[in-house]
């Protein structure tokens, strides 16, 4: 935990925040916080600042905290994921806030099981504590937001285009060697000379936000694939290796931001 | 499990082996095999092949199996992680089998706990199966070669140059910013014009092996990366986020990974 998150509605009239839960025990047994100590605190979906700790009291700690107006930015990338099971869904939450994730779009697929729709991991109250416990580990304040859809189809020719207006649009794949960079690479208008090697919609879209999708274990099914390349959606992969889709999902989220940074500063490659 | 890994030892003079664990429940009860039904196999170290279904009795599962000579290539990334917490290892050990890893040495710093290193985890007993697990999803056959250094400084001095004697070198720190492409497109003979953002051995190394150091959660201490720089690691990172140490190794590995295949096909970017 490098940032203690507060709910804005923690803080009172004066920026005072009282703290009785596993915050305050990390403050007091991992920080081992005295009254006048600094810690780093942040405001969920606001800004981040300083909290000093005023007192501490049956456990519990009270910090005065001055937030800095600046909120950091959202992620630029968003998923798309097939809901794997819940031993696997657990170990990504997390994970998927610490490398910054702006929107997680999760959905149905012929290859995922019916009963992975049953865990509490998908409602608000399973998922939203191992979010904040990301965005606590690398300093960040952004929630990703969330939502389910159990109509692949729906979701696709329907709500995409609500939920996410903008962007290149990269579909994951078992088997497919494309690599990320490739197609996001299409993008830039400023590399002349490179666009032939990728066509369709990351070349016309706006590069400054990348939808991912990633599917289930064994891949999408042939109804998928055409569903999301008619959205325009294009296919990208990691080579022979069939990942776990922890893994899988990990792996490729390092490589869009990586190619994000590219697009970013100019001419690094 | 889409490779049933077998050791040589466990066939017979005529080809076939009788397996009565795991992957024999796998076999009856996943893929549902009959006699006659074909299974992909493979020897661990070894070429992979087919194995067919010859008998299935009291649960045990008799396959004949025909292997190809030839061998997957070891992964051309090496690793070199301090030890993190066993929950973290425990996650660990399949997923950088299945990201394909060639050697995997795990060193103290200042920053791991001493009793990191009483885990079970780390004895061939421990982690072994966990290994296999992860060729076993991605159907590799050759385990990473692992070694366990409790002195770090004698590992970087006096043991390194032999356990890895060729190679670029990239050494993982929270907060830095230079991306792992950038590094290792210095090896690039091919790209001129690029070496001035680069400087160092990775320069002079052969990029057809990589060797990657990731340290503790909090990083690694400034005589270590000293010593570090001392052998030619040159730092990388992913930006501002300082990641738990599993994402921070899936997501280096992939990225490192990703730019060994632009190695390869040149002109990739």
């Amino acid at each position: 935990m490098n940032l203690i998150l507060l709910d804005s509605s923690e803080l009172d009239a004066s920026g005072s925040a009282c703290l009785a839960d596993a915050r305050a025990t990390h403050m007091r047994t991992v920080l081992r916080v005295s009254v006048g100590d600094d810690v780093r605190v942040g405001l969920i979906d606001g800004g981040r600042g300083v909290g000093t700790v005023t007192a501490i009291d049956h456990g519990a700690v009270v910090l005065r905290c001055v937030i800095e107006p600046e909120i950091p930015p959202r992620p630029r990338v968003d998923l798309l994921l097939a809901v794997p099971r819940p031993k696997v869904m657990r170990r990504l939450w997390a994970q998927l806030a610490a490398l910054g994730v702006g929107r997680i779009i999760l959905t149905n697929a012929e290859r995922v099981e019916r009963d992975y729709f049953d865990t509490h991991l998908l409602d608000e109250a399973g998922y939203r504590p191992l979010l904040i416990e990301g965005l606590q580990q690398v300093r960040d304040t952004r929630v990703p937001i969330v939502s389910v859809h159990k109509r692949f189809k729906v979701l696709i020719e329907d709500e995409l285009d609500q939920l996410c207006p903008d962007g290149a649009r990269l579909v994951a794949h078992p088997g497919v060697n494309t690599p990320v960079s490739v197609v996001l690479a299409g993008g830039r208008a400023s590399t002349p000379g490179r666009d032939a090697r990728v066509q369709g919609p990351a070349r016309e879209r706006d590069c400054d936000r990348v939808l991912l999708a990633v599917g289930p274990e064994g891949g999408w099914n042939d109804f998928e694939l055409k569903l999301l390349d008619g959205r325009g959606f294009q296919p990208v992969g990691l080579g022979p290796r069939s990942l776990r889709s922890d893994t899988a999902c990990v792996a490729l989220l390092a490589l869009v931001h990586d190619a994000l940074r590219g697009h970013g500063a100019a001419g690094r490659i």
